[in-house]
């Protein structure tokens, strides 16, 4: 923490912040400049409250310089984590990884031809949704537990590790005795109880980045997870809030490049829920590869017109083999390898 | 839903739509232009998804013309719901109240004399944390029920009702048990599940707008909480994301006039977390009730500099009775009426 | 500046960096801390640019401490900047005043039955605009020179001072020979050539602030015309982009008080273009005026349904009335003074 | 423009707003719906003003359908434009092209060394600042018409073309005499006047994308250099604002994929001002490739500790070679071909 004195501080002011530091068990170190006086601290264990210190007289600022990570950060662990999924498919540490299927399981016919169409194409995992987050409390909320075991089924016929959503206490215990990998999603990214309850599951992690969240709210409801035991964490950038009508979200890219220099932990994008429309989902899942994310969450439907949510940013499946054509090319080319199941 | 065509699209195309609509059992209605068909669709009972509409052959776009709300909508409700606290003071209606209290219940003497400085001053409900949702992990987190019990008491002594937050399945149980008002936070606006739980608990609920919710979002939240049977909903503007480091959030009060239109629900405002700087709440609390906002809800602290969070955004006593005495004059001004507890 | 050193930053490279500091001419102070080294930088006669320091290796970030604003600050000048137009108008040190007028001025008849309403409900100021920047080139583009002298006419028949936007070169010149007061919209508050020669144009400005820029931005912008000569600058928030479509911006009111605290300039408020409906221009102009602004700046005509430009965001002469009986009273509660025409 | 009337609306007021869409000359299609009615608007010659619709007693809210583009439309014109730069380099349609240089132009050794870099790794043309627009008047504000002679110079040299930012009317012309590529800034993107003059000063234009723009007022800006004669335009995605403070910007690349879809211009994308951090760039850049953009404008200096501005985000020679190996691979990958100068 640097505290800035304002510029007519009294040399009273510099010396009872100084006081107040030392009475707090750290170390003040006092800068005085030609305008101001700034005053270091030192000896604290990890990141500090700016409030209580702008509440002294005198303080203009009081800026924070130690990271608010911990376990979440490349400072705690160097190397990269790799998530292995039970199907042997690595996320991470070079390791790409493409997860597909579609928006909410529907019928079994569905998740077996979405999951035919993943598997042939080289996809690593098999998404699918059993409790959708709706904005509208009328819209179709999902098939519950009766989509969780035709997505067992499904992953099971084609040895794809299987990813779904879980959205609160009782979804999650039942997603973690049928799936392999729990998803949180963007608006529950913050739900602080669901993180704690997740990271005791023994399940690998995907963790949605919220649709206002910074970068370091992300990095720290990650933290929430290891924190609470959980070691396979992947982050997912999906999109955020932007002011112009014609998408939906902006995919944060460069987020990606910026997280990934601040941790250890894989990080995917999700190019359907990112940009909201079919056409913009191979483009967009093709620069998130070029921008460096260890794998994609792409939503795939044997038939997107039929589909109950999402139904204009679902690849068909001949759509999703061109996907998976130019990410092995785009990831060849930047020295990192396409995992496939079986 | 009006789906519009592309300029390009055949007269077999058009007539393609028209017999989608049909068997949907609604009715098309071709609107031939110069450039371009447009169809309407009528006889629908609620919103449609446009989805399924945009993957037709020959579609351009389709756009919703029918509200998406039901209960929360003025169309529903014209006339103003007035939620009535259990001290007498009532929101809404021409009817202005200001929640006061401290940003987290940390002692007994603290939340004592916060609910001593509100009351004195006219407010006519009390506000304290007892579970923070913190964005770190290893942020002091709240007292839990032992909070609860202290601002119960404090609320006793000064014939305050009290309000605070729920943050999961567990602590909306206690604090339905123990306080008169439930807060939903920003960060829990579409925790749906929470949403629905607390919609059956029988007491009023303040709903904060999420940091990125638009207000067609916010409101379709509260639509969650009437479908779920709970009638005396509160809205609470509380601040959006914005580009600018200076002020950690953008406090919407034109969102209060937009949304006062559509909805019957009260809608109060939070300058305290919306501003997120001391010197800026009285001005913005102000302006908020300019704006026409049928309350505040404030964070006051007999010690601020002593807090355990939000140190640099709680007003102190005195600070409280100025900011009462500049709603009392501009409610006034405007036509409305301040009610104080007791 | 403080430069903050990485955790694995050598001995050799923290002494690089102080050395770098020294060869600059400034004054190097080292904290060692337990994690990592911050160097402070002292004797620097103004705002650093953090780019270099950000290239010398072992160097995690650069912090700018210093304020990058001279001559708008209130370090340079501490007491309010007062704008005194030659109608005798004051805005500014408690003095607050109202600009009204049409969008654009159309005709004779419409430009006098405007600054007759503006001028009977107690405005100070006429506006109008000439020249009208306008998103698609194929828009109405305003009247020139012959609105100029409508305008000019208008405000003198009733006692009114003008305020019209110049877009360019050749503009400002017309504009500063026919208005009072020259305004630089939104769209050019970046424009510095711009803002060079109205600088010099003897008349005061009014500084739209841009859709997207920050406090600091605006602050510079108004820096150029200060270092270019003029010290008559008014600043106007006039809204920003936000993310929901049913409001055009957000009228950023906080944006006023964390402005006050940094510049002696007036700042004024612009409902009409800060909200884009008619129906909220009234409780936002309140709002601004609660939040503490100098004034406003509104758009009033005498048959809106009638105007070629934002038809729907303009006043009648009956709904300034009732703004302009709010204003005064919300102004008094506050301890401030609304100056009429006249 | 589809008028949506209120669900109270009486049948006197359909009536009415039917009979002023005859008298403007157009033709109403009123459609009758369950709740409420509706009214199409045909006949008319481009896009309606929603204003003086929404005035109109009834009125809900007036949808605009047609689209506001003309000469920058896909519906315009079909087939990509390609832009041939003076030395034979093509952008757009499948060609794409690097245009990499230094932030400004400081000295003769130092463009020369970067256009030397830039030819030899494969770019296709020379960017370089004299005039730089600075948010602060005490910033460097380049070496004006000297730094053009020496563009010139370097261009000449290594045979690149040359690209340089036009801030007003002076410098356009200069920069008009001496370059062969007009850059307008983000800043200046709706400085209209000066987009006026430029289109006819017979050179083609590289229009960045204002940081707070929606895609529509991009296209629109586009449209009017079109207008104005320009053919050869050239569309540059720099970044939008957003609200985390890690990055300065937000690349928007989704925004190229729906631009695309729109016009038939040669859209680029600047990975440099695009993220404002060295390290991102070439990651970003890659990205933009892969999204789809029809080249990149690079920043590229050949000892970037010294520069005079944006020392932190230009590329050393080595990373640009780096980068270009990455674009040309990526381009392949999707079917485009990279052009290099000689």
């Amino acid at each position: 923490m640097l505290i800035v004195m304002s510029a007519e501080a009294t040399a009273e002011q510099v010396e009872a912040v100084c006081a107040h530091i030392t009475r707090l068990g750290f170390e003040p170190r006092p800068i005085p400049g030609g305008q101001r006086t700034a005053i270091g601290i030192v000896g604290n264990p990890g990141a500090l409250e700016p409030g209580p210190f702008v509440e002294l007289p005198g303080v203009l600022r009081a800026i924070p310089v130690s990271s608010p990570f911990k376990l979440v950060s490349r400072e705690w662990q160097a190397a990269d984590t790799v998530v292995r999924l039970p199907n042997g498919v690595a996320i991470g540490g070079g390791n790409v990884a493409v997860i597909g299927g579609p928006c909410s399981v529907e019928t079994e016919a569905q998740v077996m031809a979405a999951a035919e169409a993943v598997a042939r194409a080289g996809g690593g995992a098999l998404r699918g949704g059993a409790w959708k987050p709706r904005t509208s409390p009328y819209a179709f909320q999902g098939n519950g537990e009766a989509a969780l075991k035709l997505l067992r089924q499904a992953g099971e016929a084609f040895g794809l590790s299987t990813v779904t959503e879980a959205i609160d206490h009782e979804s999650a215990l039942q997603v973690a005795q049928y799936a392999d990998v729990i998803q949180i999603g963007a608006r529950n990214m913050q739900n602080f109880a669901l993180l704690r309850l997740v990271a005791g599951l023994g399940r690998p992690v995907v963790l949605k980045r919220g649709m206002a969240a910074t970068i370091d709210e992300w990095l720290l409801a990650g933290e929430y997870l290891l924190a609470g035991g959980c070691r396979d964490v992947i982050l997912c950038e999906r999109g955020i809030r932007s002011f112009d009508p014609r998408t939906r979200n902006v995919l944060d890219l460069a987020a990606i490049a910026v997280a990934r220099a601040l941790t250890h932990l894989p990080i995917i994008a999700d190019p359907s829920h990112g940009t909201g429309v079919r056409d913009m989902v191979i483009p967009m899942g093709r620069a998130a590869i070029a921008a460096g994310a260890d794998g994609l969450i792409v939503e795939v439907h044997p038939r997107p017109q039929e589909a109950l949510s999402d139904a204009h940013q679902q690849l068909r499946p001949g759509q999703f083999v061109e996907l998976m054509t130019a990410v092995r090319t785009i990831a060849g080319a930047i020295g990192r390898t396409v995992q496939a199941a079986g």
